[in-house]
């Protein structure tokens, strides 16, 4: 059993999350929320999105995983206005989610989850803790898209730095500790990451002003933020790339 | 002889709705105002257009046909900014309408009208009718386009609905008796119709807020509206596809 | 030695109109401003801009060649937000542009000029000056772009006319003496021109509101405008086509 309505614009930054990494995945509706997990195909980020109860208009769910087609999900929101919930519901019969959009009724068939895999987060120790505001975040990726595929996330006890290398050129962001919300960090750490990952990753965070980055010395990062007024929570985990030297 | 001077905004929208089925179009320019009567090339829809004198800013005409480029006549729109009259004259010796925007003078040669055939509105009775919101098929059209390439129209005598079945998914407007305009329905009538044309003819309504349509059962619909402030009205006739069971 | 800080519209504008002829281009750094000259790679073309400097926020400079790929510098200019300034500077080890905006440090390696070619206005007799609202000049621009590839120019003691032909349509733009800010002309010239170049040319006019125009018969056209507020001139030479009797 699952019913539920849900403000438009929290269902489309939830669905915009996802959407960065699979095109289809599973929806667990917990009786205390709804929880996804899930991981790229290439295997090199995992997203973890919880969303509790409080986040909905109304939610009722006794604990069912259900598999959702995520660019179907994103049509049904086109057709949303804002101020006008959205209402799911599961139809057990038939197997599809009934979504109502004002006058609209929309039955979305649901996909198979037999071979959606359950990822765990890893267990990781992440030595450095800073957070940063999101806008700064933006606007080192844009800097960077000219230059290289690659970014370089560096952090010392001194500030964040996002760095691009190219064969010819190369850019930076410097942000020093005291352009950044908070910072933990005892030496230097370095790690590479495909832009394309984390540009997506960071384009998919609509309200969260802020960021918290996990991260370590040729280790993965992680990147957490709230969403719908802090009624949810996201984490996603990027593997960085091996630099060469 | 033809000469007028129209509103951009008028034209734009007589433009608009011939375009949706025709490149080439025949324009009557008799006294009491301009006919233009069009059928699509695969003869799936036709249109038929009548915009009085009153529609026009000045207008004389002593009835003769000019065979006219609609896409042309879009570029020509596109230099005109609201407020600006535009002015047309009909140049007999060249054969070209002259059209003057501000400080410009573009004359397009006319096209040949022998080809082009005069359809008549075929006499149908088609026994329901109802005028519902432009905005309510708008929003029904673009549930429909992510299901599938057909949609059905239904009327009963509680309301009217529209519905989109694809193989796995499904959409439907419902719009009860109260959130129509009117509805005159005896009993169930349903025929489906190719979304593409439905959509353009749809979209091609800018001012009219509410249109008014005439159905049947596997019968064409008829969208009528009106356009220029009441100075004009639009009929749009499609034919239906047979519905496989 | 090169070191100037610089508003971001103005780095903007220059390198827009730099941009519709060349991808890289030598920027000569004088102690009193920046003067760049470039010719178009099918020689039809050529661009004289000068910006002295005053027109930078800070200047500082003894003379040197630098050649700077303009796409780059476009990239650049996307990260740059209004009213925060951007610094640019020779690194003369690494034969870099260093750019600064905000926090973002792009490091921009120096393209090679010794193949860059150093034209030279020719000293040519125009015998037709005028002077035009770029408004105007657009607008006549946007009304020839549906009907041919070429643009006469056209002056008389009585005006102006921007004139295009293609096979059965045409267009033109008529500015009588009253709507022009100025002219000097004693008998009718007229040149053709490729529409593509004199269009791009005057696209990337950004904020000079009026063009002086220097013209002849069959001969190239000269357009002049000013950039930065009036602290940079720029001279825009472009190569008629022979008309076709």
């Amino acid at each position: 059993m699952f019913k539920a309505k849900v403000k438009p614009e929290v269902l489309k930054e939830l669905v915009e999350i996802v959407a960065t990494l699979v095109d289809e995945a599973k929806f667990s509706v917990e009786k205390t929320g709804l929880v996804i997990k899930a991981v790229d195909p290439a295997h090199v980020a995992m997203v973890e999105l919880s969303l509790s109860k409080g986040g909905f208009e109304e939610y009722k769910a006794d604990g069912s995983e259900l598999g959702v087609d995520i660019d179907k999900t994103k049509e049904v929101l086109r057709l949303a206005t804002a101020g006008e919930d959205i209402s799911i519901e599961h139809d057990e019969d038939r197997n599809q989610l009934v979504f109502q959009v004002g006058n609209i009724t929309r039955r979305m068939s649901l996909v198979d989850t037999t071979g959606m895999s359950d990822p765990k987060v890893p267990n990781l120790t992440l030595p450095v803790k800073l957070s940063v505001k999101t806008s700064e975040l933006r606007q080192g990726i844009r800097a960077s898209e000219s230059v290289s595929d690659h970014i370089a996330l560096i952090a010392d006890p001194d500030g964040f730095e996002m760095l691009s290398e190219g064969d010819t050129d190369s850019v930076n962001l410097k942000l020093p500790k005291d352009l950044l919300e908070e910072i933990e960090c005892k030496e230097e750490s370095r790690s590479l990451f495909p832009l394309d990952y984390f540009s997506n990753m960071v384009k998919a965070i609509s309200t969260a002003s802020v960021v918290t980055m996990r991260m370590g010395n040729d280790y993965p990062v992680k990147l957490e933020f709230s969403i719908a007024d802090g009624k949810g929570e996201v984490t996603y985990l990027l593997a960085p790339r091996i630099e060469s030297e």
